[in-house]
């Protein structure tokens, strides 16, 4: 089941350059882990911000949920997301 | 290049069925030959509403002024931009 | 799975009173219907509008789209929806 | 008389872990009391956030007033609040 | 109980004057009615504005819901609700 | 001459308790002497906020400005004013 | 007594091109004998806009009130009102 | 040349007193030497705010920019400009 | 002297094929005419939508407006308005 | 490609002098370097603010995500984006 997620990073101006390092390496290293795994079917970059486009795909909204909560960055993003399903023009059977 | 699009659609109410059905018939008919030629990567219904969430590929901006100012809906619909690209963090060379 | 639904009723101030009645007629018997077979499993009216809060209980969202894409009034609403899990404080297992 | 209450935490993201979990402790035991009293009638989770939506079931607008400013979060919250009652196309009488 | 209740009228600038005339009229001998009876306790008109603030002293959500979409100028308001109690500092006790 | 005005409290949270406390024993010593003298009309509180809804009676706008600047609490609120008038369809004269 | 009031005119793109003469012609004639009798102090244009930005000067809210709503263009336009007063930097005692 | 120009003033609440004396004192005399030299052209307070509404008389965008950017409070204000011109009803020709 | 002007194009849907042929007609020598003479300096379609993003270069504001209120779609475009000049970190000394 | 990119600096007002100055000779230094290079065709002041109107002129999304993200002013900056093409009224060839 698919959900459109957008994150806006707004990290201190003022975090410390090694404290932000840590949580983006483990932001990247989770980000990667579910992209692998399935969960985190698309990954993009708005270009000219530090901000994204994904798509999860997940069981149920419980999933959604925890995969989100979990995100390394979670207290720094606004996160918006809505929910998907197959659009009556679409021509994949495995896009939805 | 990838772009993605949000599309909501406003048809008057009081438009005739008929009309209305032939301008979707069109929308259909192109949505799907778009995306058959990769323009239109993904095709996504937001759930609980008359819009959708999309990825278009295209050779530069003018190409995406072209495919969605021909949309037979465009004149009624209600219509979002973001330019993508690659996020550090993708593990999808093909995805971007 | 839950879905808080909010729905703001839009009718024209010139719809013809038999047309809006025809429609109102259907809606309520089609919102009976869910609520009888537990799909729709609470409807609120919003005190001072013509708008209602709902929760849905649905199979994925693919089954949120169908049954509110079907709403009689659903060309003349501003709807909408949040995806809802459990929360952590919650004391009910059978609230979510 | 049933408020539908919306809650989002805005916790400081410099507040020392052990006070944060103070706050966090002292409010799940109080949204559990409420709970369990019939007060907070209904506890969700917004899948993808750090937020709530809530039904409170109160004697009177004063009642809501003093149950909302004695949550242990209330100073970090933002709080939208929507008196509700019954449905007309409700099939529920004891649901408002 | 109390709640405010903010009003503006957005009357069709092409409805025909006997039809507005009438709808207003109605409006005022409704309006009359409820301050008379304690129902609508305050009203009064924005300067500069085809619109109201007003206190409604109710029985519940359910009367204010009532009163509120049984005003003839219902279908043509946007119409603002918050519910109030009496306030810490208030020297009045016969203001809530 | 009436004014509706509505103000919403943010003191900041790591404000000291006891600056805080003072400055609240202020506001209400001053809210208090404001409606003892008639120039604080009606003051109520928002439920479910850090809120409120008030009407001043004064002089002129001067006379508002001066009221309002010299709250205590003054520099920690969002402050919305609308004027007011007699409405014509008010049955009481005293009210405006 | 100072207002600032914004004006922005929206009139139908439909409505007859005498109708639409007769209307700006009454609001010009109105607009001119206020300025002339004080009412209206300042009058400009807003630059690439249909809207202008004005300084009424009243007796009270019910003038304001008065002479706003009397508006011919009054039924098709967006205003926006903020009281003012001296500012305590102005070297002028006649601008206020 | 006129541009409205608004002004609202957001100290932070923890800036030592002195600093903030002397800011609003430098702010002072500089709005007061552009009244004088006829740059500033209107100042007034909009009742109830830390704000004022302004009427500048420019040579050009450039020289507005130049007197605004130079405000001593400039770094803590938000700031909205709109050009001005002549009114075609306005009866004043040394106005605009 | 130079100023960003955004146009967002609202014809309405029901307006016959011939009359907003005729406007877009017009519309275009209008264009076309401003930019040979060097008014209007820049003019961009925005991707995806039936907007532009122009720069205008006249010599003050009022020459602005009687350049914008003299489009022939000006009564059924949202327009915005923004004054420029030169930055200080341009290189170009004949960008503003 | 052509992108309208504006951007409004942010920085905090507790900055100390000499890193605000480092991070903007940085900033002057790089976007005079990117002006000179082409990829920033335009760059105006927005008069009465701290922000700037700017033109990008890059190969494609990935190009103007590298160049904003790298701007020195980026973490204290909010930015939008807007991709543009040819316009059909324009009269230059190369303008887009």
């Amino acid at each position: 089941m698919l959900f459109k997620v957008e994150m806006k990073v707004n990290l201190p101006t003022d975090m410390p350059a090694d404290i932000a390092a840590d949580i983006k390496f483990r932001e990247k290293a989770y980000a990667q882990r579910l992209q692998e795994n399935g969960k985190w079917r698309h990954l993009w970059r708005v270009a000219g911000s530090y901000a994204n486009v994904s798509i999860f795909d997940v069981a149920d909204n419980t999933e959604l949920q925890d995969l989100i909560s979990n995100l390394p960055l979670f207290p720094y993003m606004d996160i918006a997301v809505a929910p998907l399903c197959r659009h009556p023009s679409s021509v994949r059977d495995d896009d939805s």
